[in-house]
């Protein structure tokens, strides 16, 4: 499935069906699967979800389309077909999840998807004005590649993705690196696909907006300790250990590949760090550990949670007290939503950051922890970069 | 989700879990589900495929892993999760779906995948020697690459998947190109993903089993008809519309980019083609109506079905007529299962190149129209490329 493109049901689905007719279904008589739409967008920006089946007593559809309300009931009608009108939806991509009779249901009507390590999601479009800026539109797009790696420091082998704007192909420039980091439970596809990365570049690029840069989304997700290790470990001893093996990958293995295999301005005049959730949470780690690596900075949806503000606060001490830190940040911007379960940290780790006179903007949206979000402040944050 | 790789759970799962739990979700009891793991491979290559459903009522398991048995119930225990063990399997990747009251739904436990333009399927591994030629290998890997172009043919922005050679991207080299091509009800992200392309390439030049290859993977699914068309159009009316179409969007699209933009070897001697199923009918296309352009051709599980082989006659009756048709061919190879449901399609065209003294070397192997077979003519076809 071309992720997101055009939603058109292409023709050769018949001939498909058509085989699989040949090859084994007995005939059978039709039923309302047959012809049914989901998700059906109508005019007004309402969408109903709909899936066939018939013998369920109970169907309910999760998804950050419902901006924090509760899981929705679906209803059966006659026909065995339960459904539920939301909207009006403002323009955009959401996610959304069924449960039938308490079962993880991918919507059988839509094979768009969004992938996690260890669960899927189904992705609905409402198309607007409102969604230019991460749609695939006829403007010269980078290419998205996936790229495969030997890590010494994992012990295996780790893929990432790496985004290189329109001419580079072609061209003999360096550029600039912008690397972009992912949220817990999700990979180096997370940005790519439900992220809309590239769209967003392709777009910002073809609008001036942007400086041409190259974007690497590396596996964030850490593998797991030897099962030998006793018990499973707390949230902030879990934290502690990922924060150390990403930054370990980035520095060892990520940057140097980087840095050998593509055209790239390799000071820090020229590098970006940002990331979401787990992402902001290891970029703020990178920026203050490693002061001198990266001069822009964003943090989305984020802060110290895991380990305490204290041992931050101790950690990175460094930093935190250098009078020099502010001057090579040429923009450390921190976004979040009010809504946002993680508003605590985040407040709590802007107030340490304040109580060292670090500086940084501060985007307060609405909203919560969603790709919703995240989009939008990928949008906002890549203009700024480079400058 | 990283594509078949190493398909270790990660760690980060907890902390995402633990947000979950913070963020929405009430206190609730644990349940089966909460430990379950599916597909659970045994010793000895068996497999257990399971799903928490204690609503349902019956619970069925298809895929290819059967090898044209018919579907499987799974049986419910106590705690209301349902599971069927199957096997010994043969080391392989193999799809699966399953069905809950009769709702295709994706194994929640299994994020797994892969795409069709209309649905998804579930892939188990079964890992063993016999996978080595398609598994993720400590060698160098090439890169794959999405790319978008705006296609005037079809008016509308199109997405290929190109494989470069490791080494690519800091040499100079011109090279080969190899097009392959998927079949009906998938797209370009067939071959990469479930067709594991590029790992087949990898491993084979690791050993230094192949040449140095671009692999352009294009769309090969046509957009529909416009709606105004009367009526569904039969299967001989919508191959002949997606043979032409293809034809052109090859031809005057993909080709032409492919070669101003990357660095190809742009004679007959350094191109090939191939295709599966849908992709076959393709290829065969376009080997007889272009014999000038390809020297290396592969036929996978095809033939001329949808319009009759009395039209093909006519239709190709240059080159099948021309004597010097046999000369440019260095390779004209067709591979099909003995069990494969277009083998008479397939005969039929083999009794047509016969009679026109059309040379081509046959595969006849076990198995039916898989991918399973696929990977394999792809494993087998490649070293003969470019010799």
């Amino acid at each position: 499935m071309q992720w997101m493109s055009t939603p058109a049901r292409l023709l050769l689905a018949v001939l498909f069906l058509s085989f699989q007719t040949m090859a084994q279904t007995p005939p059978r008589q039709p039923t309302p699967n047959d012809t049914l739409k989901s998700p059906n967008v109508l005019a007004g920006n309402r969408v109903v979800v709909q899936i066939y089946a018939p013998k369920a007593s109970e169907v309910i559809v999760s998804g950050d389309f419902l901006m924090g309300a509760k899981p929705l009931a679906l209803t059966k009608d006659a026909n065995g077909v339960w459904s539920v009108t939301v909207g009006p939806l403002r323009p955009d991509y959401y996610t959304y999840t069924l449960l039938v009779d308490g079962v993880r249901t991918m919507d059988p009507k839509n094979p768009v998807i969004k992938q996690g390590i260890n669960s899927l999601e189904n992705v609905m479009a409402v198309p607007g004005a409102e969604t230019a800026f991460q749609d695939n539109r006829p403007v010269p797009h980078g290419e998205l590649r996936q790229v495969w790696y030997s890590s010494r420091t994992l012990g295996m082998m780790r893929r990432m993705h790496v985004y290189t704007p329109p001419g580079y192909e072609k061209g003999s420039t360096k550029y600039p690196v912008f690397y972009l980091l992912h949220g817990g439970g999700d990979d180096d596809s997370g940005w790519p696909t439900v992220g809309r990365a590239g769209f967003i570049l392709d777009n910002l690029l073809a609008a001036g907006q942007a400086k041409p840069m190259i974007v690497v989304m590396p596996n964030g997700s850490m593998p797991p300790p030897p099962s030998s290790a006793s018990g499973a470990p707390n949230q902030a001893q879990a934290m502690t250990r990922m924060r150390a093996l990403f930054a370990d990958e980035l520095l060892k293995e990520i940057m140097p590949y980087v840095e050998k295999n593509y055209r790239t301005l390799t000071n820090r005049e020229n590098r970006a760090i940002a990331g979401l959730s787990m992402g902001g949470f290891q970029t703020l780690d990178l920026t203050l550990s490693r002061p001198d690596l990266f001069n822009y900075v964003g943090v989305f949806s984020s802060g110290f949670f895991g380990p305490s503000i204290d041992e931050a606060e101790t950690k990175y001490a460094s930093a935190l007290n250098d009078p020099g830190f502010n001057k090579n940040k040429k923009l450390f911007w921190i976004g979040i939503g009010t809504d946002d379960f993680v508003m605590d940290a985040n407040k709590k780790t802007m107030a340490m950051l304040d109580k060292h006179q670090i500086k940084y903007q501060y985007k307060e949206t609405g909203g919560g922890h969603t790709w919703i979000n995240w989009r939008q402040y990928l949008n906002e944050f890549v203009p700024q970069l480079f400058r």
